[in-house]
């Protein structure tokens, strides 16, 4: 189940960077949704290389295809089969990662697990696969929005050190796209993307950390024991490449307070049962409770840098690589997309589980 | 699925705080193994309230027992079913549980789901309910440890601002069980036993971290896209009770360097690749590296403390709420081997899935 | 997952002959149905040996007890543990057991797989597993009858050559129970009878047919392509020990027809769609079409039989072996109520699977 | 999960009868296994229609493609996605469809499990949709044949009431490709063609009967309780569209014979365990015993037929229908490719699953 997410609304990805293309299947889509590829189209423009200067000039169109579960522009309930063909085979800009494992990338550990590795354009381990996800999460977002009410939104909240002031509460979709670098605070903004910039131009790369956050979630959805809906966001965010951590709600800063000084009050405000502050990020015990739900996703440095490391290659000897090409010297404003897709497949999913059981 | 873990080794919890008790069933456990309740109590006891002075007093001897699956002190292959008989209903202690939802638990949330709950003690949400988890993860690191040469440890490495210093290259188990904080750093642990017993004395509670450790894992464990080995610990980790953030590796820290600072070069040692530094984690790209496995959760302060505090009650009406009796100050003492025994579940479920696909 | 059954609806069986008992887990429940042991306790006597002269005389009582899941009566949306313990502790009786293979049970495959096996009273082998999924299924039957108003009946249809005239749209539970081999038509339920007796006299054994039926079923219920409601209904069958073959609605006899003869033309009746035979058993293309489920189950002989029949031993020597001691001349009438179970199972994942899509 | 099917060795698939195309996603299987589209067309042409005078004439060329999952000409232990594209978009064939349900197809239950049907070609209902099986079943077959030394088959064994004469332990491929109606009994076989001819020209249809055999299934494949090789065997044979009925071993013929005559007795064979007779189709308690594998299908006469009949339109009147175009008279030649690649299926997931927890 490797390439498979989701319960009742499941999504198998497919493809590798070079070869026939990358795609994805949505199992268990409601039907009778109004669907066509203009549904899906704009949020894997926000995912596609190219798209400005602070991302990898990477030339795709990364243009979709749906090829069933759709009849008169509506889904019929059946599978949904999503394809993008791959156009940029440029697999000799890519000859010394035949022989070499780039550090911290994924070269070695497939070597060691599959005996076998599609090293053009890191094969599956390419963040093309995301293309899938990002298609799948677009029909996600759109079942949220039409059938719950529920928005999902993600931006840019830090790079490196530069972290910004976002209320997600509050936080509007044309103020996070308003900037190359996807972050709804305008003056932090500038500043992270003259970051990104210098950091390009001396080859290296930076890191840093995507909020999402999801409004309008009714309470109840989330099924503990272990599918609670915080575990299962976090196993989806840590199943995107580059990332490395995971906190809801107060997160690690939680620990500094008391008990006392953390728990979230109970009141009734507009004859709903509310809570005064949202250090629970809007879950408690595992299930939703009516509070916005917003977290926040670690995305470590691109490994992709233009300057020699030390490294191994296949015939287990020492050596050196110094990558060329391009390259993404900052990943987060193409994840953005990606952790608002893998939020609504979670959010979809529960949704689906909670009428199941309880509906 | 909500009460089922893992796809290989599956775990099936059971039980309320009050009723007939609390279980597991672990299905898919290799034959022929040696086992008897000997193997588990030592990790129930680890979990158990009342072992120390710095948790919850309530008095429960938590003995397991094993109903199925094993024959003649070894394993069939078949499902081992594992019982621990509730003792303690002092449900009286609890009666305003029945009609005000405790701030910052599930009270409300399961109301509101289920629209129905088990109040006395928690019900389902009582941490009660991982005693059946630490059961199955006795097993499983049972397994890892006579089958694949895998040692899980888990221990504090922090509490509130208390932060010990431990290398999880070396921390051994006996250092964690030197005190009854379970901090490997003894100079460390004595300020956070104290802290933690003036928390108590005030009615208040403290949370923290604990780091998780898997040495020995081979190359070759995890299974990408989705079922990466970080995603699937980040979910385990997130589906215990408190739990508010995950990272593996540098996690959050990790986005202070640049690529150039952050990746881990290779090198041949001992006629294996390994990398210079560890910031990966021992993952990269979902897979085990061989390097050691390390990670860090996030624990809130226990959300039940000793103050009024302002909630709503059942009628939907505002009041306050003042809990009595007994809690624990700080829940990562009996943590421990709950952050152990999903890791060790995680691990060999991974191990026997890399095995059926490439074994 | 080889110990659990449903995707929503999920049932954990555990628990071997002899040992501490057998038991089941069930998860998805929907919350707030009523529910004690008074409504399992009927469907577990009628599964029972030792309930007439024509089966087991192995004495038990079968007494079942609710662990968990319910609160004040109610379902809580929680896993409802269920358990009976194991009483009739005659090991014994089965000593030859322990090292010869009897012929046509699944010592032997038990032992090639596992390496190790449970061999008094055959472990998991046993009949007695099937309690766990009575008493699941009895659950079930009572969420179809009072939130969708679908009856589950079954009863047997032939013994050996002893075949019963039975109406599926017609046949009612009183006419099931009156008599102890649970065949509606009570003329041929006297010579069905009187054959298991002599059978048993004989120290011999027959097999047969069971009719399941499911009414009420509204159209809609069934997921294709794979799980199907007929391939979900087969697959309960053939997992139930003793079965060798599955038809619905015309099955192995409807190849006879052309297709001219075997459609089931639509006609509009009470302001339904209906058809006008109903050689389709209820589904069309995997999906039910409101019209009645029905389907037959062959159990072959009963595979203990009281004549010395040639084997292979543990250390792989050709010997034989005369079984003493009980058996089931006949497991049809105990039958009956484990293929209601199944299909209360199927039907009620079906259900809420359908709701969770379409609802 | 309704479009996936199996645990390890997972297949998914898509499309509708017209549209984008139809294909199917692998997941979980082996590395390293020599694979191209060489391997998988020939099954494909032998599920085609169009391939014989006695199949429906539609033209369609099945070509399939690999998409991902393979780097030069071997696995990579990533899914591998497989498409066909639809050539033969004759929609205005079926203008009558738009409006009426076709009696004994899916039509109804879809318009009313879903609310919207694609009717071109009967959408996802076709027969189309088994490409992707075939297609997957192709590889499994493979690794079946290349990792374990297991022959699958499948052949016609009856036509309406002729039967073949076919013993499955020596029945060989080239036997059953000799003639058009694939039965290896080359006399009945011919009076099978004559027959399936003859209904062709009076505009109606046959059924009958496909056998499918495992040869060198080694003793240990299957999990009981619930995913016994024959529980998982009969899901997957009644997932294949027009199956009614399923039968392993002595099945329904079984139940005449008494336990004394029905039972195999075991008797040491070269060394290993063997059974004398094989009524338990090699097959015991849910787990391979070593002995050959064969089972029976049945499936229905087609319900596309050329006759005037009752039925319902989509405003809920009477009306008749007369089918126009092209139709299978008779549904098993084309059936037994799908019979052999479910069996294929079902055998390499089970390898698998065993060596995950015996292995």
């Amino acid at each position: 189940m490797a390439n498979t997410f989701g319960h009742l609304f499941r999504i198998t990805t497919w493809g590798e960077s070079h070869g026939g293309g990358v795609g994805v299947v949505v199992d268990g889509c409601p039907p009778r949704l109004k669907l066509t590829e203009a549904d899906l189209q704009p949020d894997l423009d926000r995912r596609r290389p190219g798209q400005s200067r602070i991302v990898t000039p990477r030339k795709e169109s990364d243009t979709v295809q749906i090829l069933s579960g759709t009849f008169e522009g509506r889904t019929l309930g059946t599978p949904i089969s999503m394809w993008v063909k791959n156009e940029d085979h440029r697999s000799e800009a890519y000859t010394e990662m035949a022989t070499k494992f780039r550090p911290s990338h994924a070269d070695y550990t497939y070597q060691a697990k599959f005996g076998i590795r599609a090293w053009p354009g890191g094969g599956r381990t390419s963040a093309r696969e995301t293309i899938g996800r990002v298609a799948a999460g677009a029909i996600a977002k759109k079942i949220l929005r039409e059938k719950f009410g529920v928005e999902v939104l993600a931006y840019v909240k830090q790079v490196q050190r530069l972290a910004a002031e976002v209320n997600p509460e509050t936080v509007r979709f044309k103020d996070i796209e308003a900037n190359i670098v996807r972050c709804p605070d305008a003056v932090m903004a500038e500043k992270m993307i003259r970051l990104i910039e210098r950091t390009r131009k001396a080859g290296d790369s930076v890191g840093g950390i995507v909020e999402g956050v999801a409004r309008g979630v009714p309470p109840g959805w989330g099924e503990p024991v272990f599918d609670r809906l915080e575990a299962d966001l976090a196993k989806a965010m840590l199943s995107l490449p580059a990332t490395k951590a995971f906190e809801v709600g107060s997160g690690f800063g939680g620990i500094l307070l008391t008990g006392r000084e953390h728990n979230d009050a109970f009141r009734m405000r507009g004859g709903k049962v509310r809570t005064v502050t949202n250090r629970s990020g809007g879950i408690q015990g595992g299930i939703s409770n009516g509070e916005t739900v917003y977290f926040r996703v670690a995305f470590k440095p691109t490994a992709t840098i233009f300057h020699e490391q030390d490294t191994v290659d296949v015939h287990f000897k020492n050596t050196t690589l110094k990558p060329r090409g391009r390259h993404d010297p900052c990943v987060l404003p193409r994840a953005v997309p990606m952790v608002e897709a893998m939020t609504a497949l979670v959010l979809v999913d529960h949704a689906l589980r909670h009428r199941a059981q309880c509906g």
